[in-house]
């Protein structure tokens, strides 16, 4: 592939040059606002999520500094901020903690592994072209999906909330079966810190802009401050043990080292390379699919588009960022990224402060963690992680898509019960099938003239004209191997029933598509029709269907015609029908 | 379920009731003669099939008396000649060779199981009323397989044709090299046996046509005389063996146990039913499509139909019969059921008939076999299954069809490498996923009023008028999940780069069906074009899909509205448009 490193494909391929040459003075202090107000947010999540991803608190940190750089400099999202995220951090857990215990030097290693693998998987997408593939992720399917990661994230987070101490993990439901069971093991230090910060937060929104009107701001609705309740409940918790030395009766994030981080290159170990890989395809589609999601929400509100390749180039570029800092796979996050667009952020600029906050933080606060409480990140997590949880669209197309609700709750089942992998890929699978399905028993109804015009519409929902010697069917279905078969046998059946019928018209103006089976079955039918002296013909064939189909030999070997409209082909029929009988009259 | 037993249900439980009450005497004639005719082409074939199945010369011929009759018992074909199938014995052969020696008592008792199991899927299929899964089947992924079972066949009949003894077959690959490298121990007597028979069987029905023709016989063409070239090899020769008493240097049939077969019922072993079950779910679906297919060509013949559910339960009695006297599984035959058709068969009388040439056969000449040489019979199994392979659809496809003469190649070769339970499984696969790609690249076709008519056409291909502030697209495949947000991204973009566009028109003339994820795209498509004062209205929804979505709140959500027809979307939005400037305009 050549690449031409003109001006202008540098610009394409590093939207911030764009930016920064159009930059104007007065985005500046917006972009710096929005920058602290996400750093606010971020610094909390970033510690909270690098638990629940199994890895050093400072390793959630650092997710939050090279990576979000690097998507600021190529992703084509002017407010989406990329970073860890909760989702991706439990896929991340249950795929590294096989291999290593848990916030050891070996675990970072496997996870710079899979960042790097997930890189590679994105950027393959992009030059293959098949990022469309991810599509196969119904809506169903993904709601299905996130509601069993929020739950499995929820279970996780237990044992530090209520300082219950629990063993390996097995499933989710002995998890809570375990945690029920050692309920007399509950630490009411640690219960008390986490509860009253599930309090703190649920309450939080409502409780700052309670206190935003006190001064007097007047639009609190979606002000950026009202996110800040995790920072704020972290700085509180980190007072109070601090004031009432209660750092050695709880568990603590404790010694978080200083400065930033250092550029290591991963080792490559092919065992492990391939053992890890499926599970970073999934983490790598799931990532793409919410990143661009958010992007194209974002984007959408400002009349603008994303680019889906330049979005899987700088995902997987700010993952190899995530690999050679000792982070952890990174993703658009959507809490912070509707603070930062909510803040006001015009461009990717905002990233780059809220990296700066970061550094701050890694250089002057790291002391401050020894003093946060576990329980207070894991209310955190919880809180964060409940809204992803959607039943509403379940119920909402319970009575009118049976079908996709359950996919949705199977998706949901099978990745509670059997995990991820086997969950998403069954989910695909039931999509799929309940697709063909469907597409395999399709609408067929007659037609007829509407009034004197030149629409025709079904005879049993229009006052229309039909024909006694012509049947006019009009087919609502691509014609392809899942249904040729019924649809062969539907239309004979009506041919054959209906007396009189000397013509056999079928409207095509649904069919987008006609297969090789599709074409032998056309084939067959007409001969079949044929034997009973009843004539096959088409009508209404669109543009391109009529190319393909004008390659191959139908319009010879059918008996009939294909007609460019119903109406045409009626008036041809019937004057053919005349002149047949005329002529059968005379001899 | 409640059974009703009235003679009605009786009857279309029992086809053959039917028909002898309304049996006529000059049929009787009909089906004796193709009966007898049958008979002919049935005894060496049956011979020939059960050395390919692995199963003892006799058990070939039990499997054209129980399965036969009961076929013409429940069969809702009235021509259809059930017995051995040269495809279903390669399975059987490839099946039951993993667990037993071939010809031996052990082999015939797992062969007996496989029909019990082929019947129940069958019948199961029939209770459950999915047949429709066969479907699933594509024409190229049959004809793919098709074409690898009759090169495997060919392949495993040549060293009975050479006199070369091979070892335990591994591939059809190895064993056509291992025969080269054998070519030292070819037995020229038999590979001459073997070479005139495929001689004359392939110039049998030119042959027989000019003898015909000096008897003064006049429609020689597909007249029944000319497919008893197998019986005429196969006597001729026994008359040589036996004048040149060569049956010592020759491998022939043997010894034929004389007689009908004994009514045994199978074992049960669980383990051995759980190991046969995926092979007997092939063996099973392949019996149906094939069975089907014949039946539905010859009923077309003559105007009828024949009932799908009524051949699973006549296909799957005929399997029971089949296990209980020492046959093996059997389906509807392609070449006897033609040569029943064209010898004049009025109804399944003539199966009654060929069976009674079966037990004739069976009663006083078996010792005949004895002199037969397996080399002949080997050439007649080649020459029936040559006439199987198809490279001509492939060939004829390949401009037009380009993805299913992939899938029939990629289908054959798997088959080929892999064997068939995987060949199939992935046809099955690359036939969905093929289709479903194609599906997620709908065609998107911006349109226009015709002339002055009501009619709206692509503006690619029509002159066409159109409206400034109205974008008219009609989208030409479902919208669902695996395209959802391709459509979604088309239509933003074209409404978005076409300046003035304050009106966004999807023409639904081609949707059949609008899954939860089309569903949900249309609320964001909605949502993003009203960000950029686009309104969004939906035309020409069909009756099925506006049923479905009027349980939704769409109408109520998107900014539009939906229209009868994009005639009256038009006038309508035109005069808005008007309405809204005439306001801006006083304003």
């Amino acid at each position: 592939m050549r690449v031409a490193l003109s001006l202008r494909s540098w610009r394409n391929l590093v939207p911030l040059i764009a930016v920064l040459t159009h930059y104007r003075r007065q985005d500046l202090s917006h972009d710096l606002l929005a920058g602290l107000v996400v750093g606010m947010v971020t610094i909390p999540q970033a510690v909270a999520y690098a638990y629940l991803a199994g890895v050093p608190p400072q390793s959630g940190l650092y997710a939050c500094l090279l990576p979000m750089v690097i998507y600021a400099i190529f992703g084509s999202s002017k407010q989406m901020v990329v970073g860890p995220v909760a989702v991706a951090a439990l896929l991340v857990a249950a795929t590294v903690s096989e291999y290593a215990p848990k916030y050891s030097n070996a675990y970072l290693a496997i996870t710079a592994v899979l960042c790097l693998q997930i890189a590679g998987i994105l950027w393959l997408l992009r030059l293959s072209r098949m990022g469309g593939l991810v599509n196969l992720l119904s809506h169903p399917v993904i709601t299905g999906f996130v509601n069993a990661a929020a739950i499995l994230i929820i279970v996780s987070q237990l044992p530090a909330l209520s300082g219950i101490a629990l063993g390996e993990a097995e499933s989710p439901l002995a998890d809570l079966l375990n945690l029920l069971g050692a309920v007399s093991q509950l630490d009411a230090l640690t219960l008390t810190f986490g509860l009253c910060t599930l309090t703190f937060l649920v309450a939080s929104k409502w409780l700052i802009a309670r206190c935003l009107i006190l001064f007097g701001v007047e639009h609190t609705q979606d002000h950026p401050a009202t996110r800040t309740g995790p920072m704020l409940a972290a700085i509180f918790s980190i007072i109070i043990v601090g004031a009432f030395g209660l750092s050695s009766d709880l568990d603590t994030v404790g010694f978080v080292p200083a400065g930033l981080p250092s550029i290591v290159w991963p080792d490559f170990d092919l065992e492990l390379w391939l053992n890890l890989l499926p599970a970073a395809a999934i983490i790598a589609i799931i990532t793409y699919v919410e990143s661009y999601s958010i992007g194209t929400t974002l984007a959408a509100k400002q009349q603008t588009r994303i680019n889906p390749h330049q979005e899987l180039f700088a995902l997987g570029a700010a993952n190899v960022g995530a690999a050679i800092t000792g982070a952890y796979p990174v993703a658009g996050s959507f809490s912070r990224s509707s603070v930062n667009y909510s803040a006001g952020a015009r461009t990717p600029v905002s990233s780059l402060f809220c990296a700066l906050v970061v550094v701050v933080t890694l250089a002057f606060f790291t002391g401050l963690f020894a003093n946060l409480p576990k329980a207070v990140l894991a209310a955190i997590v919880i809180v964060s992680v409940i809204g992803l949880i959607d039943f509403k669209s379940s119920r909402r197309h319970w009575s009118i898509y049976r079908h996709d609700s359950w996919t949705e709750l199977a998706t949901m089942a099978l990745v509670l019960i059997f995990g991820v992998e086997v969950g998403l890929l069954a989910g695909v699978g039931i999509s799929i099938a309940l697709f063909i399905r469907s597409s395999s028993q399709p609408n067929i109804t007659q037609v007829g003239r509407l009034d004197d015009t030149e629409h025709f519409r079904s005879v049993k929902r229009f006052e229309v004209t039909t024909y006694p010697n012509i049947l006019a069917l009009r087919v609502d279905e691509n014609i392809f191997f899942a249904n040729a078969t019924q649809i062969e046998d539907r239309l004979l059946r009506r041919a054959l029933r209906r007396k009189d019928t000397r013509h056999l018209l079928i409207v095509c103006s649904s069919v987008n598509m006609i297969d090789a089976t599709g074409l032998m079955m056309l084939y067959r039918l007409n001969s079949h029709l044929n034997e009973a002296n009843i004539s096959l013909s088409l009508s209404d064939v669109k543009g391109p269907l009529m190319k393909q189909l004008s390659n191959t030999d139908v319009a010879d070997t059918i008996s009939g015609e294909i007609f460019f409209n119903a109406d045409q082909a009626i008036k041809r029929l019937l004057s053919n029908t005349q002149l047949a009988e005329g002529t059968h009259e005379n001899s």
